[in-house]
């Protein structure tokens, strides 16, 4: 088995290749003008971590790693900055102990210990935070605790269409275990190879569906998390009025209040019926009016993404003026012919177009086989998709600057909020590397309103990129502030995005977080700095 | 204007007749054989209230009532146990005042005489309460803050279909300050015509939709709170992931946190395409299964309540064998032919019958003259669902003892719990009453299960009926949580379900509410008692 990568995105058996590089070396020069060398990545020959401050505890050291490889490759998230740090071996503040427990009793200990010995305890999921969240705050000694021996659904209720499924479950183990059985959690982020059932509550994850049920949240029937004060876990109820929902105060806590270590989630029948159109708009503002009439009728497709012209060019084809508004309906039990008819009458009204025959229409065809959303446009872009956190690996190391932000905002005042968006971003790069890139797509639309993801690139110098991110990603955050969005619409709040979530959320609520946790985990041991101060 | 009626459903000029309690006279010696003479129903010249132990203060004097007619009508809820006392003017315990703010800054004012007097502070909308949420606890003094002036919806916003709504307005007046724009909110629990947006948001109050979108919470954008610790106001956003969200917090807090002034909701365009279908089973468990499938093949449909052989007699006159389940749905923008054709069709595999020519297909028709929905079985019910409230007013005073209670449970448990609660139910009418009627329906339903709402009655002695009643509450309270039920799935939980909810939540849940409290409210003044113990 290959090990992961301790700086990269992925195993390293899918590193960039020395073809990769000359093909990102071909790239840059045709999109900057530059002549580059390409990089040469690290080996851990490369690392020289500090020791360990502490060992770990005799009860837990059968199950702790202090080897240096695992310490580097949990250090960091995969953000931009993570795989500039990680490439550069840049490791000034590594975790000490790396915990891997195999059961909660084994993960109790360990808390015990931090809690008793005042040391700092990191949940660690798949490791795919792009903000932050597992990196180690100063601190005496550090703990990262890596739940992937979680691994497995225990139970399957095929009456209710529920699993209890362990937290610490990478995307694709979960699906493989559920596929057998007929079923499919159908959560789908960028990060799924490498992202847990538990990173994805914790962190009010964004998945497969485009509408209606957004977040991971509406999938969580009951969810348990071992805290330093015991025990939290709910009923499994398919829905209640009691009260504040206790599963609403884990779901985002990323990590603060205590370890999620299973949860009964909501699972479904894989689709039979699929249908999709990939719908052509002049400009941008025609397609966001597509979507959001599509999103007001209230049809809940499975996929409405929109591509501005310059990401409908890059990952579809399109003429660089031309916006592509997708849309997909997906089901088990009923063919979605009606709903994709209606949904691009809709969108014609609006002023897309799209030829008839376009339209794909796959009826109880089987669901591996299956090729209705898989095609032309649509089908470019999906690849795109996957594809993408890999394909950002061969850009480090050349003095590319590139990464995402997304957010959400109301329809009313998206169009300002784009504008202003745009414009710290050209500008910030315009200042930082003389100019580069910017494009956006809806991942995700409300009735109410969009979820914009930017996406910008400009080419800086190599060991200037850090200054150069951290000056143009200030610059959109704070646009995105002044504009009314909110900091993450689904990559969460982390460490990188306090001072803008600082706004953000209510004064009294921060108060009251911050009561919450001196309530759950009294010795502030659960990864600090993320969400609130002490 | 007409009053409120200090002890009954509604207002005074509702309140039962001669007529109305000859009928129930009726009714009782045909279903129990007895012979009763009509009650005598209080007037306000019985009352007979302690002194308000303090007065108003100065700064807000203005707009505080201590009239015994308003602090009797502000005593107690409207559940049965609120109505027999009530009647019997049982009020030991009234607030000692009764504000009227009409702006937030006559509100904090209140709020801060409370909090430096140590004056109990209890949040009132409509007063419609079943679980005894605005019922003053012992204390020294009370003061109810009836929020009724703060009626108007402030701010429409056309292009992202949102309000901004002031906490206090009622239903009816809700709905009809949205008509002229074309809008709804259709959030019409049972309670409509006396709960407010604020007690919607408070209780996480279910509404219209019988799928996907059942309660408030959905429907909440953003909320402005008053805390003594300040003012809570989270922002627009039609979705977030930047830490647990802070809206979900407050929605089920019952006015232990703070007093909700205004909201941005959620709006729609009211509809003009409507479907449905009153399907026919033999028994209960086949309408069950058959709803089951519906929810589980997510069309989302705007009703799909079951009635049991019970109910299915009672409010749409079939055969006491025969269960019912009603199918609907609604659109603004779409016909909605082809989703009632598809439930039909998944109903009658599960066994359902129902004449081609009954299924009412009513598109593009006018929603006030619309009439699909509305004929036949369906239109029996839902009439009954509207007058319910009024007609139980009549029972009171007879020795009648009726009460409702409703949770919700996953499928493959819910076999299980019907038998116990039913059971619990039946014997405990056999002890206090010799024996009554239970029935049950769904409210709404979810791919993991439904919520079922149970309604009892039983003839006791008068004089007798809280005695009966706790006896029976008791035991059928005690069934739901050993079947592992909710205590409430939309009722709340205020007072009265205390002792089941102690049970049910998890209690590092419960210290971290408490600890919220303590932040926002340090001086326990607002709404004690309910929920949690300070």
């Amino acid at each position: 088995m290959t090990r992961r990568s301790f700086w990269a995105w992925g195993n390293e058996d899918r590193q960039p290749t020395p073809a990769d590089y000359d093909a990102m070396a071909r790239r840059i020069h045709q999109r900057y003008g530059a002549t580059l060398a390409p990089p040469k990545p690290p080996t851990d020959a490369d690392l020289n971590l500090r020791p360990p401050r502490i060992l770990p505890h005799p009860l837990v050291a059968e199950f702790c790693s202090t080897d240096d490889h695992d310490r580097a490759a949990h250090n960091y998230g995969r953000s931009f900055r993570d795989r500039i740090r990680g490439f550069n071996c840049d490791f000034p503040n590594p975790p000490d102990v790396i915990a891997y427990p195999s059961t909660e009793a084994e993960l109790v200990t360990v808390l015990d210990w931090c809690s008793n010995s005042n040391i700092v305890a990191i949940p660690y999921g798949g490791g795919s935070t792009v903000v932050a969240g597992v990196e180690p705050p100063p601190a005496n000694a550090v703990v990262t605790i890596d739940l992937t021996r979680l691994d497995q659904v225990l139970e399957i209720d095929d009456t209710s269409r529920a699993a209890r499924i362990q937290a610490g479950v990478l995307g694709p183990a979960l699906e493989a275990q559920l596929r057998p059985h007929g079923y499919t959690l159908r959560h789908f982020p960028q990060s799924f190879e490498f992202s847990s059932l538990g990173g994805w509550i914790a962190t009010r994850s964004g998945g497969h569906y485009a509408t209606n049920h957004t977040h991971i949240d509406d999938f969580v029937e009951s969810v348990r998390m071992v805290t330093p004060s015991g025990v939290w876990e709910s009923r499994r109820l398919p829905g209640s009025g009691a009260g504040p929902s206790p599963d609403r105060m884990i779901i985002g806590s990323e990590g603060i209040l205590g370890v999620i270590t299973e949860a009964w989630m909501r699972i479904q029948a894989r689709p039979r019926f699929r249908a999709s159109a990939g719908v052509v708009f002049d400009g941008m503002a025609a397609a966001a009016q597509g979507a959001r009439l599509i999103a007001q009728a209230k049809q809940w497709p499975a996929n409405l993404r929109m591509l501005d012209p310059a990401e409908a060019e890059d990952f579809a084809g399109l003429d660089g003026t031309q916006a592509l508004l997708i849309v997909g309906f997906e089901s088990a039990e009923l063919p979605q012919g009606d709903n994709i008819r209606q949904a691009v009458a809709i969108a014609r009204d609006a002023g897309g177009s799209i030829d008839e025959e376009a339209i794909v229409i796959a009826d109880a065809a089987e669901t591996s086989g299956s090729s209705a959303g898989r095609q032309g446009a649509v089908g470019s872009w999906r690849n795109s998709f996957i594809n993408a956190p890999y394909e950002r690996n061969a850009t480090i190391g050349f003095g590319i600057v590139a990464e995402t932000l997304e957010t959400s905002i109301t329809w009313e005042r998206w169009p300002a909020m784009d504008e202003m968006v745009r414009s710290a971003l050209q500008d910030a790069l315009q200042r930082t590397c003389g100019g580069g890139r910017v494009s956006c797509r809806f991942t995700h639309v409300y009735p109410d309103g969009p979820a914009p993801y930017y996406t910008f690139e400009g080419l800086a110098k190599v060991g200037g990129e850090l200054e150069a991110h951290a000056e143009i990603k200030q610059a959109a955050s704070d646009a995105v502030m002044t504009a009314g969005g909110t900091i993450t619409h689904h990559h969460a709040v982390g460490r990188s995005h306090r001072p803008w979530y600082d706004q953000q959320r209510p004064d009294p609520f921060a108060d009251a977080l911050r009561a919450v946790k001196r309530s759950l985990d009294p010795n502030g041991i659960l990864n600090p700095g993320v969400l609130i101060d002490p």
